[in-house]
């Protein structure tokens, strides 16, 4: 995807060594023209996978993961964050996760009805760090009892922890972009 | 929408005389050609407002706001709700805003760098009740000095004021499929 990488390039404001904001390409504002591009690129990736939902969780990885499932033609679940007065019910998954960007702990739960043991899941988020959310979202289709087909994301800072243990955890993790440095205030690519 | 009609009767729960779950079809999980083709429909009834840029608020309306921004070739721009450490200068436009839904306070922000004088913004949501959310974008929107192309709604619940009171500030308000009564366990259409 040498396209993302060169908007990423050019509107990515880094942050700290850490921290990079995508706010005018992914994370606030998305390009629809580039997303449906990483739709296509996900479902190139993952379409021997027999998948049967994609899975993301509010909100930034949502533009992405519908993408994928429109060219998958699978439908799109997003897991929420905390519960809302319309999931007051318990008929849901629950997973404790950490988030990296916004400092704090959010619940994310998916109604158990959306996901079967008959399902292979294709998870999709915009961008790994710790992966927590994303362990989350494992762990939610675990309980499930359905499959994992993978977990592709469009940004992977390969620096931080995140995609190495779901690999180590034998999930078939695919980025479209490697971040491996933000030293620097400069944008270095794997 | 006839289809939407039909999805909305066979899978939606009525919880009271106010509240309408569609967790299968809208909510928490979408069908990815379903929101194709709402996509398509905004695009035809706001084709002829030059729009340049779509706003949404997160997270249950990016799917049809994406699919919006999509077919008319804009970006689309999806407010956030409540701080987060990657916003946390105050370059931002904010309105605090009661949910509904959620029976909560929160704060949406948008980027003041993504909304200009010179933008013709189409606000898109899921579903509009009282349309705390849907003024408080039109208050950003407002201050960004953009002009406000208009409001398309995927699920309007008639019964509540949120439309009309966007109709009684001059706003172009389109709703797919309008709800005017949930008495009795039973969805009633207009």
């Amino acid at each position: 995807m040498e396209t993302l990488k060169q908007r990423i390039l050019e509107e990515g404001i880094v942050l700290s060594d850490e921290v990079l904001l995508l706010d005018t390409l992914l994370t606030h504002q998305v390009d629809p023209q580039l997303i449906a591009d990483i739709g296509k690129q996900f479902a190139r990736l993952f379409g021997g996978e027999r998948v049967t939902k994609v899975l993301t969780v509010e909100s930034s990885g949502i533009p992405a993961a519908y993408a994928t499932a429109f060219e998958l033609g699978v439908p799109l679940v997003f897991a929420r964050r905390k519960r809302t007065l319309t999931a007051e019910n318990d008929e849901v998954y629950c997973e404790r996760v950490p988030s990296f960007t916004k400092g704090i702990v959010t619940d994310i739960l998916v109604a158990k009805q959306l996901l079967s043991p008959n399902d292979r899941v294709l998870i999709i988020d915009d961008i790994i760090a710790n992966g927590d959310a994303a362990r989350g979202l494992v762990r939610i289709v675990r309980k499930s009892g359905a499959e994992l087909a993978g977990f592709g994301v469009v940004v992977e800072k390969s620096f931080q922890s995140g995609a190495q243990s779901l690999r180590d955890m034998g999930v078939r993790c695919e980025s479209l972009v490697q971040i491996r440095s933000l030293s620097d205030k400069t944008v270095q690519f794997r």
